[in-house]
Parts: C-alpha cells; structure tokens; sequence
C-alpha cells in the first residue's frame, strides 16, 4: 500500500507520460469550451440542438441509423442488454469472464436488469466463435468487447467477428459491440468504424478514452431500440436536464483525434517493441493491435515499483501510477497512446529502458 | 399544437423572463468556471478534492453526517429508497400521487428496483398525518417533497412536518425528503436546512433549481446509507469518471444565491399578489410559501395562449412557454421566482397586467 502511493506520487512529478492525451484536469473542458458561444442554447432532457447533432454526427459516423448520449458507458451497455433480453424473453447474455460488466460495475445487470451473464471461454485469451457456440445457448445477447481490455486489448480475427455475427444472425440472438476504444481498433482491422459496426446489432463507443473528453458514451442502432433506450435512460437517471458539458468537449475532441488512432497504434507497436527487446519485461499482446497493451514483468511488484520510481526520478517519464500484482512475483501495468507519447524526448526514453535492465539485472 | 409552438416562440423573443434565472445556455458554464484553474484535477469515479470537497461542504450545509453527489435526482432518489427497502426487506414505499417517481421517470423505480409504491392522500392536496396512518401500512420509507411541484409548491405545517418523522420513527418506517426545492422553502419555514433535515432519515436536494446549476443532485444521510449510495450509483450508471463540470458549476452557483432564497419567496408573494388581483387569473398557493407558484385561469388553454402571445410583444415580458391545459375551458402555467424577476421595469409590468385584464374580459 504504502509502495503504491509513492509510485503515484513519483508518477504525479514526471514530466512526460507514456499513456494518454493530457492530465485530465480542468484545462481539458476550458479547451473544448474556447471557441463555443456562450449563447449556444443548452440541450434539455436529451433534446435540443446540441445533443441532436451530435447523435447525428455519430450515427453516420458508426453507419447506424440513430445513436443517443449517455453519460456511462455502464449505463449504456445495461439498457442495451435490458432492450434485447426484453425482445427475447430471456433475461440471459453472454460476454467475455473480464468484461466490464463482470468487474467494474458492482453487478448492475444483475442487481437492476436481473440478467444473467453466462462468461464465455477463457478469461486469458478472446471470445472465439466456438466458445459461442457450445457455450451461449438461448441467450438473448452477445457482448463482444473490441479490444478486450483486461488482457491487454487483444482483438479476435477479422474473419472471425464474421462468423460470429453470421451465427448469431442465424441463431435469433442479437450481438452487441463494446466499442469503449472502437476507433483504436480499426487502423489493426483496415475498417471503418461503419464497415466493423454492420457486424452489430447494438454498438457502445466511449467518448473520453481515445477521444479525450471529460465523460460519456454513444449507444447506436435502429431507430426503434434507440427510442426505446430513451426510455430506460430516464430510467436510470441519465436523462438529465443538460449533458453538453459531455457532449460540447466529445465533439471538440472527436474531431481533434478520430485521425490520429493510426499514429497511436503505430506508436504502441513501436512502444511494445522496447519493452520486449528490455531484458525483463514483456509485452500482451506482443504485437499491439490497437493503442494500448500490458507490460508484464516476472518480478514482484513491489520490486517493480521501486524500479519504476528510480526512473521517473531519473528520466522524468511517467511510465504507470498503478502496478497489478498477478502473483506473488510477477506484476503488470497498462499503457494506452495518445497525445502524449511523442512529446517524450528519444534519447530520454532509450536512457529509461537503459536503466530498466541495469536495475532489473541488478535484482536477480 | 400550432399555439404552442407560438406560444413558446414567442417567449423565446422575449427581454425580460418571471422565471428563472438566466437563459440555460453555455454562459451559465463559463461563468462558473472563469476563476477556475485549468490545473485543477478532475475528479475521478467518486474521489479527489473537487467532489470531496463539496460533498463535505453539503453535508454540513444540510446536517447530514455524509453526502454523494449524483448526476440526477432520479438517480439519488431511486438509490435512497431502494436502500431502505432493503434494509427492511419490503419493497414498498409511500407517496404522493404526484411525486417525480410516479410522473416523470417512466417507473424507473418498479422496472428497475421492483419498489411498489403506495400513493397517499389526493393529488390536489399535500400529504397529511392521516394520510401515513391510514395508508402506508409496512412500507419500508414515506417520501415527502417539499414543496409540492404539481400542485403549485404547497407545503404542510412545520408541525405536520413534526409528527411524520416522529410517527416514521415510531414505527420503523424510514422518512426520505425529496427537497429538490428544500432551500426554496426555508424562508417560509424559518428554520435552517440542517432543522429540517433532522426530521428526515435521508435528504435529496437539486442543484440546478433555486440554485441554477448546469444539473446534478445530493443525497445525504448517515455514513453507512452514503457508502451503500455509492455501490448503487456505480450499478445505476452515475459513478463517471469525471463529474467536476456539474460539481464546480453547483459550488459556485450555491454561494452566489443560497442567500437570495427569503428574496425570491418575497418576490413571488408579490407577484403572485398581482395575479390574484387580476379579473381572471389565480394562483395556488395563494400565498405561495416559496419561490414557486401555479396561475390558474377558467379559459381554454387556446385562449390564454392568444392572450399570453399578445401581452410578450407589447411588454417584453415572458411569463411562460408552456400552459397546460386542465379542462377543456381551465388551464394553468407554472411560476419559480430567480434572479431574473428584479430586472423586469415596474412600469411594464404593471402595463402587462392591464392588458392582460382588458383582454381577458374582452373574450368573455
């Protein structure tokens, strides 16, 4: 514990970061609101001209016929599960045993919707078509979380998402895109966000990880489950009186970076590689398939920490403010690219992995 | 349909505005946030300063050991009572027939948290004593709003207000405060938020009403009830990453207008004062008993709507966008007393008032 605090607090003096677009502060609203009129007319629960022409935007941007603002993707995600179990009848879906559904939203599905998730394959490697199909039964959703985050942002095969939309089609079971970093998986894919979205009958996009704003979420898909979404965001008291705080700094930061996930990816892939050919650490994926990727080392995590302050101290680069310990001698931390990378001087960055092996070696 | 489009156009062009105060525009932000560093860090799923901060502040503002800021009051509220509902074990609640749960949520408290509410009373009048006796049975929590909306913002006795928390009490039914207008009412009462609140076991209040923030809410109450509201606002959907653009504008809109609230009750006994001495129109309350009232007229909506039209392009002064119609030959619009009701010219006022005289009786 006490370890943990002092990497954030090293981490918190560094200079530069390895992940990210800025320090997620108050700047980042003033910089979206700059250029925006004080006059500009509110949105008001969920209408009005702000809000409207955002949704549009992003509809035709994911090839959807309509999508709706939520201020969480875990409010998002729920209604759209809610809305297909409704369909069906049956109040069960299948995701990934890691998605964040599973871990991060203190079993909302279960405690508000009453959905039971059934975790299809294994949790350390992607969904595969045949997890489905053994394992999915009648449910009446499937999740797919594109890259699947908890293990580094890994990505099933192009031809498999086919063949898995293909089946579910086939089988009257909808399928559901977590897309919280869709837009830095389609430079890996070689798609657009529409070409990857027609494989979905439900699409969720995150407005603040690679985009960069403060919060919020798209939920995409035919008008009718849009309208009926509506609804259940009242529901959940996300329908507030005004979101364009959310949705004004979204639309500043989409146009800002929707064209930069290529360089963000290019960078990973880059990134990924110094740590792989460091003496200690190595990367999940390998080979990045989008902006983001795990770094894990075979050492304690208490060890790594120690490490890691020494060379922020040492190099002013941040490089994590959170080690997650896997076993009592092994450890790993996430990186996501964004702006902030390339502000990093290179001989600064060869000078950290420099000092990474020689204090790594040091401790064997 | 058509007359009410005109209505609200033709309020739209209006100088000068009863209601509110200000336009629900962009400015309303930037105003909050000119003298807010861009350094200042950006909360973080429910921690850092600028959420803590203000949530202490509000806890002691209210007399509440802890509070939580949610991003709607729907939110807050459907947590309250399903945390007491099951603390009881019963899924059953008291209300009154024209609470925001019943009207305005789209039963987001039966299809998300199975809660069956019990409507007290009747809906023309405020919840009474009796009414709890003869009414709630086992309910698990009675839910009070002070003041009243639907029926123009009328209020019990402070010592109706007295034995319902001692009866709750006595009878281990939880007492919960809807007060999204509780600053706007303690004038009337001469007491302190913290005195009122103590009759409550949890509290909600609003932070864009009488204060007029962009939205967001407070639910406070004891420091286990806080914690449990914490876990269920992250199942809800409401624990984003950042809520600082709602927290910082609440702040700041708190302390400029916390103490205007004895000036807007002035202010609207005033005015509801020329209405009633008016040939055609009456308010409920009477005498209102906060900032807020309902204009009655026994005149079609369409006929009012004309006259309403007429009376903004001769003065300038908006009184509403919106009538609602309560028979085929009676309707009423809502008044809530802001910052903008000093700015409007006497002389105008006065002169909208003939007029709307002369053309009331002219149509009879």
């Amino acid at each position: 514990m006490r370890e943990g605090n002092c990497l954030v607090e090293a981490f918190n003096q560094t200079r530069y970061r390895i992940s990210g677009h800025s320090r997620r502060n108050v700047q980042v609203l003033k910089e979206a609101f700059q250029s925006i009129e004080g006059q500009l007319e509110s949105d008001m629960y969920g209408g009005g001209k702000v809000i409207e022409e955002f949704q549009e935007k992003m509809a035709s941007y994911l090839g959807k016929e309509a999508t709706i603002f939520f201020p969480s993707g875990t409010m998002a995600q729920q209604v759209a599960l809610r809305i297909w179990c409704d369909r069906k009848g049956i109040r069960k879906v299948a995701y990934h045993p890691l998605s964040h559904l599973e871990i991060h939203e203190e079993e909302g599905l279960k405690k508000l919707h009453l959905i039971e998730p059934i975790l299809l394959g294994d949790k350390n490697r992607v969904v595969e078509l045949e997890d489905i199909v053994s394992q999915a039964g009648d449910v009446s959703c499937v999740l797919l979380e594109l890259p699947q985050r908890e293990i580094g942002g890994q990505l099933p095969d192009y031809n498999t998402l086919v063949s898995i939309s293909e089946y579910c089609r086939e089988k009257g079971i909808k399928l559901h895109l977590d897309g919280a970093r869709l837009y830095e998986v389609l430079p890996y894919y070689q798609k657009s966000a529409t070409e990857l979205c027609e494989l979905f009958d439900s699409v969720y996009v995150s407005l603040y990880k690679g985009i960069g704003g403060i919060a919020g979420a798209i939920l995409a898909g035919e008008s009718d489950f849009i309208k009926e979404s509506k609804v259940w965001k009242r529901r959940h008291g996300g329908d507030l009186i005004s979101l364009y705080p959310y949705i004004i700094s979204a639309d500043y930061y989409f146009d800002l970076r929707i064209n930069n996930m290529e360089r963000y990816y290019q960078e990973a892939m880059e990134l990924a590689g110094f740590f792989n050919k460091s003496y200690s650490a190595f990367t999940i994926p390998k080979v990045p398939v989008s902006n983001m990727f795990h770094v894990h080392f075979n050492e304690a995590k208490e060890n790594v920490e120690t490490i890691l302050m020494e060379l922020y101290q040492a190099t002013g680069i941040g490089w994590t403010g959170s080690v997650k310990a896997t076993s009592d001698s092994s450890c790993y931390f996430e990186v996501s690219i964004g702006d902030r990378y390339r502000e990093i001087p290179q001989a600064e960055l060869k000078k950290a992995f420099q000092m990474l092996d020689e204090r790594m070696k040091a401790i064997q």
